[in-house]
């Protein structure tokens, strides 16, 4: 069975929390978020083709991709990972290209439950309008289909022996 | 007559606002942030040796400084520049490094009012937590202390020629 994302964007502050269950350990899902190759198979919604240009998940490290489509319209995003990058966190800076000027601050971190993951993705924005802009572009299709595919990814992956 | 700082930290937000005039066109003010032999001259409590590491203003590019004392104390602060650098718009992360894991996103704007510049300084912390401990750590007087500093060079900076 799925399990549902959940997104809170509270009133009064800057911020989004997303949490979402997988049924994997929490070091498979950190490999699908830190490996590039794994990344690129499900990060984001399905009718996008991903180009992930760079994933450098190092303190100080660069990261950008691209989503496109058939009709050759294509979606930037970059940002810079900040500090060790580790199940305990992972820090990044976040910029859609479309909207330049615009930075937002994200924190993952992957709680193990029992041999499960649970992933909190905290994010901060500059301005509390700037994350309700975030909301009303319709982020969240796009998180549920990621996490959808996500968790798609990890039913196929070999669990590492401990 | 020295201008006063306006150290903002509302309640229920995770931001903090300085604003601050300065008796300089804007051009020279951002140059006092932009150049590193001069941001080396005031940023920061007058106690400490500054050393500036690296100073890359452009999108993407790394600054590191380190406050030093006589009693060996040292202090080490960096981040990175996001987007466009202008006057109109500074961004970039802030972490000080005896408290890792502790990230914010600090934007400044020269604003010009009839030839002096109003600064404006709007940080945003990952909690309101992190947002409370750096004012409980004392910023405002290494904040205070700095701006006079900025004042006084910028006094003995000649104005350049329109």
């Amino acid at each position: 069975m799925m399990s549902s994302t959940q997104i809170d964007a509270p009133a009064g502050v800057p911020f989004i929390d997303i949490t979402r269950e997988f049924d994997a350990p929490r070091e498979l899902v950190f490999r699908a978020y830190t490996d590039p190759e794994l990344l690129a198979q499900w990060l984001g919604p399905r009718k996008y083709k991903m180009t992930v240009e760079s994933w450098d998940v190092r303190d100080g490290g660069k990261w950008r991709y691209v989503h496109s489509d058939e009709q050759g319209n294509a979606y930037g995003f970059h940002g810079v990972f900040h500090g060790d990058q580790t199940p305990d966190g992972m820090t990044q800076t976040f910029e859609f290209e479309g909207w330049p000027g615009h930075v937002s601050l994200e924190q993952l971190v992957f709680e193990d439950r029992d041999g499960k993951t649970v992933l909190r993705n905290h994010s901060v924005y500059q301005t509390i309008e700037a994350r309700d802009a975030m909301i009303e572009s319709g982020m969240e299709t796009g998180v549920n289909e990621g996490y959808e595919r996500l968790e798609e990814l990890l039913a196929t992956m070999r669990q590492p022996v401990a």
